[in-house]
């Protein structure tokens, strides 16, 4: 088996994938980061975290976040090379996505703006009124450095799962705008020239029906701050980028759709950022294969390289396996929600497929990424624990992607409710009937259809075991077909 | 299912054990870790890495270990409780595990140096002459703060698997004592007092039968630096203890036993660390466990607590299963060791059972820990990858657990050899007989025997999967009679 | 010229004071201080800087300031020896003064909570109704670990030295107290049980006549926060102790006076911090000065020790002289303040001539600190500026006694206030006429009234000069005196 | 008085000198370090000190130097412009000396490896064989980032005043090569490509007249590393700067001019460095008035700008007078240097009169940086103090220049020797005599005359105050001269 595809994210994806568009972009961006971006990004890992200037000398709030320039090096050559601009001028997500392997194979952390300015540009091109869009838009397509970041607050300190529940900043009209006072808790891209921030509208009823989405830009119209950045979290991973807690106080806010809407437009937006987690999964378990594989090759014990141990080289294989078949279920949750990222509700049976398939994709690939980490870890013995040669980065990392856009449990227990009440999983079975053997296929359909008989309890109770199941069954369906 | 135990390193070990010598000093250690030592090792563990004051301000060499005063707090106390001298006063390892056991639920990295220190003092009580007894051994057992700490060093640059062909240290006789010079690449517990060093008698043939145990005092006769450390490292975890690399400058050192039987000694040493590497895996599995309980229950979602999801506490019981299985595994490898720790070479049977038993053991529960931690960040949801937590040191400390005293692959293949000659396996099932159901036993038997049939190679590349099933198989049946 | 005093704060207090209380107190806190409290002192200043958990687990607003518990080790011990309480049980501010000398030798930052825990226990003695000091003051005056500590928070983000147009903080009545709503820009020992704030009742005119002195204490009657800690700030010395950003929101608040006497009241506390600056200033210096000793005694080139060259004899040699007076300025501002310190408005002239005495003694025992810190530092060559041997931390500290409690620039102004309107000047010179030789006397009147003369602008334009031979005369004067 | 020149190094130099050589390339130095080194060298100085990594993964030693990328880009920037290849292209030491005041303005540690580097390649040209030369000058003097950097390693653990007894380092000769083996305590640039490096040949007899200069490259002809670093410095300052302990283990060097003169070649590339000591120094103490002036405009107290009040006006003036005095001394050291720095022993009169100058700007400008850094800080009043704003940082980088090339103590005695031995003061004096007011100028000469009639003993005790004296009236009056 070969296992030189591992050293490169383009040769992976060309491994995999028929055809890559703008190949020569990709790798341009691969040889800029192997021979510069590398450098840049073990050094901010290691001590390059931004912090927090909330006064200036003279004792104005101005909640400077301040970074290594380098960061700003990196960040802005994803922009440029059009993680966002082309999946709006391109009406496709495949570039977003194909450069996000390729740059987080690299930096994951770096994606996380990227997602995030992605999930603000794209409501505001399908939900905001015409002025809003002229208002706005332009600025974060901009394809030069004087482009505008995007962000999406929803959590609050109760918490992230259960947002009905959680969302207490209230929005008050106010002529052509709202006003928003509360505290995000989770911010991301603390510092965005705009963000898209769940709020609800003073006396609506309680609950996710009340939710709605607006775009908050970061200074007001008469120049003043529009939102506060409280603090900067401190992170074990994803050190470059600014996560926060924001403090809006009667904060300019512009509508983005309708206020009964709200909870699906949100919903829209984690659709763009699980499925980008699902690929900066796999990209992470590829990098930690990669690092694993050169210190392998070249350190010896018992007279040989470890690499030609059986057992460590018969892990290897298998997990190049692996790594395919959860690259092969991510993509399908990219090339679904490709086809699914203009609808509206209520929505298509493809769109209920998209969740299914993207629910198993942000659980499985992040289990592996953590899996993965840590097995590379044990590769290199004791300089695995050491910060010095930074391969313990790559657990750190696969673990924000483990816990960000909603745990195992989230997924699920999601994963589930789509299954029971849109009968989602049949669609899954029907997409995968011309690749599975009829016979495991009939096996894993029956299996479901069981444990959706159980009493509801129950049925939650053991869902943890099914989903891993499904989850791998359609991951290695879909790498057969993909061969 | 009581989950109750889970909140207690003492509880938990009364749940499983039929009876626990020195039961008041356990109980009073912890009381005291409850009120005070939780604080100051989660201080030490932000921000109170040790660090080299390799001069003084005069310029001569110093190598001083630049600690926080309240390590040595924390440290000290666990030497006067007994973790050491109990051993070889009361001739029994017991009182040591279980201490370790509950003082590593609040801070793993503290049962480095205990560890350490007993494989110091271990080795110079059974192989040192009389003369080099009376001269170190009252300092390693002392019952105040005068006491001396010990060390084992044995790991150089070229790794620690491969000792045969890693360790380049030469020791040359001069007189009563020898002189060593090389270079020793993880030294944990840098600093003590008194360490025990494998090194290789000049002119003696290379491989695994010329290494010899050498004891190395911190300072010379003269009074001078007898070793020189070069750094200390930086570790992910156990950040309270020095780790570095030291070098030998002819070095005084005096022999342990004899030149020939110098890896045996060091397989000896190895046990003991390999036995408190699985006890202190099990507790750092029960303390990520106690902290995610203690958030299940106060925190709220969807109207109740989270601990009262199904998904979540179907969770918690199977993990509290597994964690009992665990111990039950780790708990047979302490009790096999105090059996045969004081036999040298031509060993007993028991001694090749224990063996079997210390690499499933050293395997399957840092497995374990490390997943049990995985999945207590996830239980804290986005707080779980916050340093301010502290709940995502449990997988940093767990890593180091999976990768020090040999990583999964050097237990498999170790674990391999000794079922192909000495028949350990068959010892195994003979003891787990009375426990398990038979045919259960029947297929395991009959699965090992299958495997230890394929050629050389084969036998090798599909270890692992064997031996994670026998671990799994012995920890469940041993679970099942303790109860 | 004997330095040996320089080795022993106790031995320098006792060349210099006829007499010294509870000399066996500040023995034996002198001698924990060599033993144990160095190395405490010293990780603390490398990476024991207190930091804040704002929220909880389960995200309820804490505001908890996490140190080293061994900085609480280090606290209590001065407070239990009577730091705050001999105060107003002895009714003389000597033993204080006296131990924070001792203190400050070895960890000058550490007097800061003292001094604002006194500034907090002194006003409420002095202007507390007795309902507020039966129900606050036995709290700060235990003598135990439960003690509260105290906190004196007058500064806004708009600066310290203009308070009048500074303090924005409003006050309005509610009942039995005042709720305070503002910000607070430098608040020292954030975190403290209780606090002296400013703030300006609603409605009163603005300006210095309308502040008003409360007690805030930390948590509310109900037990929930009743001041929010924004962030604390990140100095380059007293590095032990939390100073911070404070949050007023409706903060429940106990008036200390009246409102219109304000000013005085915050006079009066700044009086108590002023004369600890001086007192520190001293002690920073003669440590700077006993570590620049050690070293030239120890380290030799061209032959012999550098402390026997004579440039650096000679340095030696005046710097003590200098010491002298300046400990001698320092200390004739607590005989003043002793005298003075239960006087309200309208006060005698001796208050007047502590006024001036205190400004001179701050102003020039600070310049001295940073001199001597400097030259220490030069003392040690290379190794100066090494973090690795501590001398340079002196420098760092003396820094920060220059700037505290108001820079050069305040106090010459207000020295120079105190002259023109009260006529200090005069007073002072009396007190020196029984010991200057009455030539440099008359010089020295002559000088200030010449000056004193001056059009407004020209005297405040050429101020520093003559304030800085006014200090150095007073002290050397005052320091004849004393041998 | 125009305080405006204070806002960049050009404006200064240009109210200073008649001409500027090369003022384009200044100017766009200066508007790119607005533009990003500012950002650049703030962030490195607050997290990106170097580190060492000393082993690669594999154990192989490596001792690869860490840095921020952005580091090298601040560093290549000065060497492209010219720093080091000017001088000896242009045979003019000026261009050099003017970027680096314009450089050190923004960042004064940079300017350390710039003067080491010319430190190395000047001694290779004037006394290096043609054969060296052709080996190595080329590499120390490329236009590209391709370029080698120098260092100069004197220093020893003893100390570095007396390098006749401190030097230990031995060199034995080995055909066209020495073998040397020794210790180097303080190295400036450790990883430089090439170092010249003193130390005694073996069996030359002990003291000055032994000391002998080679150049060491880091790797040797076989490619190997030729010189180790044992560990680089926790410095205050100049933090981006690597600054460590080599250890030489029969390193290659080559000799430059004979074993007999090495103390005159140290000398002389010391001369190039305290010549850049007292430009970098002038040009912190600019830096520190700089932000100090924005500060000062900016802040309001008592209804006006704080730069409008009487007392801080004045002292703007008269510190703005005083650099200008500073600069005058630092700038005459540099032309005097450029009329001698080819001279080889023995020296011309010019040359001795330039060693005094030097010494006196040595002592003079960095006593002047250190003073005005801590005025800085009482400028910003509480802000000062804070790591967040900055303005610390300038106090941190003039103490290193007070120490750095010899302390105010070394400046004071050499400076008399050359006087006392060479009469250098007559020389002075002559120099002077053009411009100063004759009264004055007798006065001086007198004071010096007397001062070395002096016993030895008294004469140095007694050294400062005129040194002082002697460094201030010399300022004076050049900087008269240049107006």
């Amino acid at each position: 088996m070969d296992l030189n595809s591992l050293r490169s994210p383009l040769a992976f994806l060309q491994s995999r994938l028929p055809e890559i568009p703008h190949r020569d972009i990709l790798k341009s961006e691969e040889a800029w980061w192997k021979n510069e971006g590398v450098a840049i990004s073990d050094a901010i890992d290691r001590a390059g975290t931004p912090w927090l200037r909330m006064f200036d000398r003279l004792g104005k709030r101005v909640d400077e976040i301040l970074y290594p320039l380098e960061y700003q090096t990196i960040l802005k050559r994803g922009y440029r090379a059009g993680v966002v601009w082309r999946a709006l001028e391109e009406k496709s997500l495949i570039p977003t996505y194909l450069l996000m392997y390729a740059i987080s194979y690299y930096d994951p952390g770096i994606c996380c703006p990227y997602t995030v300015s992605l999930g603000t540009a794209v409501p505001l091109a399908k939900y905001g009124s015409a002025e809003l869009q002229a208002r706005f838009l332009p600025q974060l397509l901009r394809k030069d450095d004087s482009l505008w970041q995007g962000a999406t607050w929803m959590t609050e300190i109760k918490g992230g799962s259960d947002l009905g529940a959680a969302v207490e900043t209230i929005a008050r009209p106010a002529g052509d705008r709202w006003l928003l006072t509360g505290e995000k808790y989770f911010t991301s891209n603390a510092g965005a020239e705009l963000a898209v921030v769940a709020a609800r509208p003073e006396g609506i009823a309680p609950g996710v029906r009340g939710l709605t989405l607006f775009l908050v830009p970061r200074y007001r119209e008469d120049g003043a701050l529009n939102y506060f950045v409280r603090r900067l979290k401190d992170k074990i991973a994803t050190r470059s980028v600014p996560t926060g807690e924001v403090e809006l106080k009667e904060s300019e806010g512009y509508l983005l759709g309708s206020a009964e809407s709200g909870i699906y437009l949100i919903l829209e937006v984690l659709n763009l950022s699980r499925v980008a987690n699902s690929v900066v999964s796999v990209a992470v378990a590829q990098r930690a294969m990669a690092d694993a594989l050169s210190y392998a090759q070249q350190r010896a014990a018992f007279g040989k390289p470890i690499l030609n141990h059986p057992l460590l080289r018969h892990q290897f294989e298998t997990r190049l396996n692996a790594l395919r078949s959860a690259f092969a279920l991510a993509w399908e949750s990219v090339q679904l929600l490709n086809d699914v990222w203009m609808e509206r509700a209520p929505y298509s049976d493809r769109y209920h497929l998209f969740r299914l398939v993207a629910h198993l994709a942000k659980y499985w690939t992040a289990e592996f990424a953590v899996d993965t980490a840590k097995w590379a870890m044990e590769v290199h013995g004791g300089l695995g624990v050491l910060a010095e040669y930074g391969v313990e980065r790559w657990q750190r990392e696969a673990m924000i992607l483990a816990i960000w856009e909603g745990t195992s449990h989230r997924q699920i227990l999601d994963g589930l409710e789509v299954m029971e009440r849109k009968r989602a999983h049949e669609l899954l079975f029907r997409r995968l009937a011309e690749i599975a053997p009829s016979k495991e296929l009939q096996e894993m359909e029956s299996e479901v259809e069981q444990h959706l008989k159980l009493p509801t309890e129950e049925r939650e109770t053991l869902a943890e075991l099914l989903f891993r199941r499904l989850a791998i069954f359609t991951a290695e369906t879909l790498a057969r077909k993909s061969k």
